[in-house]
Order: structure tokens, then C-alpha cells, then sequence
């Protein structure tokens, strides 16, 4: 659907980072007038509601420097240049918790913030994980902690705040409706 | 909780824009080695779940520029400087849709993409909206669709990748726990 669309007549590049890009477009609105927008390139991420055998959610605790605050979060991670969802998202349910999956199932996906950034997250779901013999490295400047929560304590963090991130506020109500049917 | 935290040394503002602004911080791991991470600064937002007394979800369409399409999303808007986010829900939900309500109720917020950026969203929910006499205007560079939706229909917009963002895809799950009970 390209309804109202924004023709671009100019586009600046004025960051090339490891994970974002940002771009200045120049645009042609649909009454003729132009302005600009500030766009964020993003490579995309991938997102795992994994089960352990006993309902716990598998969540991992770390550090956001965008908030200077750590966060509960449900594993999660960008994806690599070509690389498939699904594919990342057990290389990050591995490297983040050292369970795998044979039965990963896509969930959603979703952009997390249409207005100024082009990132989308693919969501999914596992009741079927166990623990690998070795669990592999990860990204080496990455730290992580485990946790296996019940919905009632993952309740409680999201009203402590310490789970605060779309996907997981996502996943908690994913389980809430899988437990209300 | 600072558990991981990552101490600045250095940062260094890249770009200040109208809506982001990108910073690089230099910062020290827990084990001590040094890392860059790349930091949007966004204002804040908020979003209304609005239903009819119809039961209908109230929903605007508009031109995404990051993802070069149009979707169908709740009404939602950025946090001017030092505002309110419930007042700011109210001027977004008027602007965008000619309802007013006496009743926004805080649902909860999340952070959109905690690893790259501290956008926060302010979700609020009414089932209590009326028609105003007179729209007030809202930003002279957005062009926005009034759409009213049964959850059905919100749904199947959601599996033609019309809907197709976090807040909406959450407000679409709050409803059918909201109908499960």
C-alpha cells in the first residue's frame, strides 16, 4: 500500500554505523509541499518465547546503554546480513541461554518503530528446548544472565519496570491468551 | 538494576535532528575491554487503543517513510517537550481522529528497541470516545486515514502485513485477552 506516499528527491547518509545507518530523505508530500524525515536503517532482529519443560519463560538479563538500566528480556538479537529468522533466532536461543530447539514456530513479526526506523522483529514460540552439552560463544562484548520465570513473576517485573521492552510486554500477553484458552 | 553496566568515557553527539538525535558512547564491558555502542535519542511517544461504541477499534492509516509503505496503526503521536504523556494521548487521538474521551486509562509502556535506541511508548485504552465538533488541526506534514475495525478485521489486516507494528500488534492481543475474559 503506498497511500500518502513520500516521493524521495534526496537522500543524505550521514552515519554508516555497526548496527544503524541514518539518512536525512528530502520528500515530496501528498499536497505537493516537501519536508524531511530522519530515517534509521536497522539489519532487522529476531526474538524467542521459549518454554522450559516446567511453563517457565526463558529470559536473559542485560545491559541497555540506550537506557542505563539493565532489562529482563526475552533472548533475543540482530540478524547477520542474509541470514534467515529463524536460523538467528535459535543461534541467539543458543548463545543466550545454551537451550536449542528443533521446533521453533514464527509467532509475528512487527517493525518496532514505524515513524523513524525501518527495524522489524521476528517473533517466535517454543514449548520444546533443551540444554546443549556446550553452550556457544556469543558476541564477545555481550553480557548476559539467565532467568526462568513464571507468567505471575514476569507479571511483577513488567510492574516493577524491569521487564520495559515491547517484544517481552508482547510475549507476556501471548502467554496470558495461550493460558485464558 | 545496573547489573552489566557499561560506563561512558566518551560520547560523541553525531547528529541532533528534529525528531532523533545520534550519539556514539565509548564505553567500558564489565570485564573490562572497551566497546562503542551506537544511541538514538527520541522523545517518546504515545499510543490510544480507542473503541467505538460500536466495539470497533479505532485506527489511522499513514505513509511510513522508513519502510516505504503505508499501515494501518492506533493513533499515536511523540511526546512534545515536557508534556504529559496522557494529555499527549488525548491531542494525538483529537488530531488524528476528531474523538475526544474524558477516559484514557494507562495500560502500560514499553521501550521499542532497547538495544539501539530509548524511544519509550505510552500505551493508554477508552472504550468511552466521542465525535467533536471540530477537528483540531494536528501537523502540517502528516496525512492520515480514519479506519474503524471489528478485531475480525484487525486481525486479518494483521495477516496482510497492514497492520504491521508493535503497538498494534500489542493492542490487537490486549483486546482478545479483553474478549477471552
Amino acid at each position: 500500500m503506498k497511500k500518502f506516499e513520500e516521493k524521495t528527491y534526496e537522500t543524505e547518509t550521514i552515519y554508516q554505523g555497526k548496527i544503524v545507518q541514518l539518512n536525512i530523505d528530502s520528500v515530496t508530500l501528498p499536497d505537493g509541499n516537501t519536508s524531511k524525515r530522519e530515517l534509521i536503517k536497522h539489519p532487522g532482529a529476531v526474538a524467542v518465547i521459549a518454554l522450559t519443560d516446567e511453563g517457565k519463560l526463558v529470559c536473559v538479563e542485560q545491559y541497555r546503554k540506550p537506557l542505563e538500566k539493565s532489562l529482563v528480556e526475552i533472548p533475543a538479537g540482530k540478524l547477520e546480513a542474509g541470514e534467515d529468522p529463524k536460523t538467528c533466532a535459535l543461534r541467539e536461543l543458543e548463545e543466550e541461554t545454551g537451550y536449542t530447539s528443533d521446533d521453533l514456530e514464527l509467532v509475528t513479526s512487527f517493525y518496532t518503530s514505524p515513524g523513524f526506523a525501518d527495524e522489524i522483529v521476528h517473533l517466535y514460540f517454543t514449548d520444546e528446548i533443551k540444554t546443549m552439552e556446550k553452550r556457544p560463544d556469543g558476541d564477545e562484548d555481550e553480557f548476559v544472565e539467565l532467568l526462568e520465570i513464571s507468567l505471575e513473576e514476569a507479571e511483577k517485573l513488567e510492574k516493577e519496570q524491569r521487564i520495559h521492552d515491547a517484544k517481552t510486554a508482547y510475549a507476556i500477553l501471548y502467554l496470558k491468551l495461550r493460558a485464558a484458552r
